[in-house]
């Protein structure tokens, strides 16, 4: 049914806006350059978001992956140049990425399911 | 209400003592030094609770991190200075801190409503 | 009850079958060596899972400490003998891993009412 | 003068030989498979560069850093492709990842010194 | 003599001036940021160098610690306060962290050599 | 020649003197207790060693790895022996893992010619 990608998006949108309404300039800024960092510049935005899948895969944080198989998604990235991305993250990152390649996938199948009812 | 954080205590409690009933001298000597690590030397206690609440950040563990915040606020951390420690950790570790952030401040609002309900 | 054992199981298993069946040359590949690496060599099949239990441990992956947990037991690793692998996973990766030790400890207990009611 | 990309690459070239001379099964196979990631798939191959590029710099790696820097330039990424993905590197693994950003951009100004002389 | 404190600041130097000419957007930004982190804010700078330091530590990044040392021996540090930061370092990220200690301990000399010859 | 074992040996006695002589008591007794944890226990110590390398691989800790290998081979473990627990540490850890793979066994070669010459 696609909750998970649901709760996902509404704690992630609910604690930003808390964080960023403590209005601290470091962590503002942080935030501002993070959305930049993903605009097109000598690479598209295509590529970036790919770039930002495989780099929370091999550090292997749950939420990055979602929200960046979110944001490849969008980005017009098809399921099996995510596998490409996926076999690249497993091979740099060893079997410890495994685990976190499973919760990825069942992300990504909810994902699709949402969108593709 | 704060649940998170009193089944955080109760977990780590119960676990700590089926741990520590186990006898084993390594893991009870590791355990005893820890607990020594942040008494009060050539630094405070204040100052050494907060070095642990940024090295348990930038090494992304949610359970050292909710340990380290309920310790800072013990020690007088005030909000403001929690967001500096935050900051911090988020320049040096990098966006893949950022769900951990997340999590941390929503620990945080908890202990702050069952403490100033 | 070991109900956190039968869960993780049938997740992993789950998910394997969904992510083999993409057919991807890659991930198939690695997922065969994975299952290669810990057949017994010039080392014997025990000592290959002890290897994979504290490497995991180090790196704080908690479904890769379980895997490993499970595949000691069933290789005749003693409680005991986990132990001293707990015990060098903690000295080695330092406090951080000891909300994963607690995850494995609570996992071993659930694994060993499961198979001794 | 570009004496660090040759010292790099026969040290390399050599310890390979030396490691695949051991005829290790589960190595032997590894190195295989490693060599198969990067070959034209959904995504090509310079695409695949990039991500085992930010992959490397991640996680901190100057040696496999160096080696995808070469293996970048030779598909055709051009040095601002190269700073962008310094750039995803940068936010995504934070300040931590400087060292390795100088160390590699060092790289890359010898291996430009060595190829356009 | 301290031709290491030396050695590291021009090559810290040098570099820097490389990758901020090239003029990346997100890049400077970056380093905009990481100087502002450290400026007094809710906490005084020398506790914010000493949060970068213990942080640099656990994430094992030698020139990090370097960097941080001088920092900290700047904002007024002692040696007897840096020797409890080490040791928050080494009980939070284990005895993996001991190289690196080593190495900072040396570094730590050389610059007291340079600065009370 | 082997000097890479000399070298690695005395900068290590060295530094670890220059450390203890500090008579920090935390950094003292976490000596002291890496030390107990690699004492024969429900686990010999020809088996701990090699947890203690596995752990350093996967950590990718030079030091640390050159380390355990010469305590390793000490304690009479096999070069083939080795090579089993490199392929664990490369397939567990990743590609990552492969420049500190060479350098190992670099460095194993160097001691087997200094004890065998």
């Amino acid at each position: 049914m696609g909750n998970r990608v649901t709760e996902f998006n509404e704690f992630r949108a609910r604690m930003n806006e808390r964080i960023l309404g403590e209005d601290h300039r470091v962590i503002k800024r942080f935030f501002g350059i993070d959305t930049l960092t993903y605009e097109p510049g000598a690479l598209d935005a295509k590529t970036k978001e790919m770039l930002g899948l495989v780099a929370s895969m091999v550090l292997r944080c749950d939420d990055c992956i979602s929200y960046h198989i979110i944001q490849c998604k969008e980005a017009g990235v098809s399921d099996m140049e995510l596998f490409d991305i996926f076999s690249i993250a497993l091979v740099v990152g060893g079997s410890i990425v495994i685990p976190h390649l499973r919760r990825g996938v069942a992300f990504l199948d909810d994902w699709n399911v949402q969108h593709h009812p």
